[in-house]
């Protein structure tokens, strides 16, 4: 098996100083949080530029060249409602380290998503929801099979899928876990990459309990096969978690500073 | 499911403290490091009084009664090869907040240890081993079905017999750990409750790495089953990865102070 894959989530439109630095066009705090991220042990940089209707073509053409320009082509996952948007930031984008990252479709209203990888060659997360939450593992199952067979159906790779369960909030929805849990079981068996925004779980949580329930559900999520996780790499402990479950799963050999490998 | 069950392992006459304390029946440093283990959250304490060919049966008594009189009768697990001495132990051990626990029979020269436990009505925990390393899930598992066999025969209950897969060391035996987690994986389904000396899979490597690699594989080992463990439960971060897979696994009630709880 490959290394974990973390994508990192903290390029995002939500935050201030990044809305701020899209808005105008300043390339120096999404360079710092690429940064950040790149040396903490991100693969992949989420850039989720929002719904950007008036200027998302022209946003994100510029978002992929200033991050690639300046990170020897870091590959990225291209992250917003705006269709026309993802095609433009894709036109420009250097595939030298990774395809392109579609972020993302669903079963439902976003199903266009895949077609839009498929298009483009790209690879594409797929929520395994129709907008509600997944009633059951099966219905997590069922809309899995329905992105795949629709994926395959346009010449995708089935690797080049990276099946999202919907990682949820524990606090409320405890009894949702374990579902999570056999659903990334569930993709594993059938040899399907996974991703998804994990720290869900932790939402709404005392700040200070987050790196522990969020590395608790990373390693329960990679003994069950999880491939990736769009996560803040500079959460420290997260990232002590992923490397060693890595190691236990003999992704990469065993070295006393395996840490900082 | 029931809560994770963390057997604290520091009351071991190979601490230097703990031997001196063994040799001169002296109290205080055997109580001091039960009160440590349980206000950190250990459910039993293990004691293991070694080989204790001279004394055993004398020493154990004494351990079994100093414990219980002063830990409102704390639930014990009795370790040593002394046979007679885990006899004499639970001649004098109070019931009312668990069996004991016999540490530990194997599926080679140690299999009569089932028999001690069945004839004493206690938990025995069986080391699905014959002596060596188990060549492959298929070994362990089959060492498991001949120690439950033998246990049922005795007249046992399944769950009174909690099975070890025999946690080794990451480093050197790397490719060891998915079979690991597989034993864990096929005792749950098979109902059975499991447990072992988790931090076996740290040995050797630099202290500060320890707790990082034995929460990451608790957090694993509890995704795949596990029930139980015989760990230091003085480590904090261990306790917190365990106490946060116990609310994913929904085995209590998440509040935000469930790390006291």
């Amino acid at each position: 098996m490959g290394r974990f894959i973390i994508i990192g989530e903290r390029i995002h439109c939500i935050s201030p100083v990044i809305r701020e630095a899209m808005n105008t066009m300043n390339p120096e705090p999404i360079l710092a949080r690429a940064k950040e991220q790149l040396d903490a042990g991100a693969t992949y940089i989420d850039v989720n530029i929002g719904p950007a209707e008036s200027n998302g073509p022209e946003l994100m053409t510029w978002a992929v060249k200033l991050l690639q320009e300046n990170f020897n082509n870091v590959p990225l996952a291209l992250d917003t409602a705006n269709k026309a948007a993802i095609e433009a930031g894709i036109a420009v984008y250097n595939r030298d380290k990774g395809k392109p990252i579609v972020n993302s479709a669903d079963a439902g209203d976003r199903l266009s998503y895949v077609d839009l990888a498929a298009a483009n060659d790209a690879i594409v997360i797929a929520l395994c929801s129709k907008g509600a939450v997944p009633g059951s593992l099966d219905e997590i199952m069922g809309f899995c099979q329905e992105l795949l067979e629709h994926g395959m159906m346009l010449g995708m790779e089935p690797t080049d899928m990276w099946f999202d369960p919907l990682f949820l909030v524990a606090k409320g929805m405890q009894d949702k876990q374990q579902q999570i849990l056999d659903a990334i079981k569930g993709f594993a068996e059938m040899g399907l990459n996974s991703t998804g925004g994990l720290s869900n779980v932790s939402n709404g949580m005392p700040k200070e309990l987050r790196p522990i329930m969020d590395s608790a559900m990373l390693a329960m999520s990679m003994a069950n096969g999880l491939t990736s996780a769009i996560v803040n790499p500079c959460d420290r402990r997260l990232i002590e978690t992923m490397k060693s479950c890595d190691i236990l799963k003999d992704n990469y050999m065993y070295a006393d500073s395996y840490l900082d490998l």
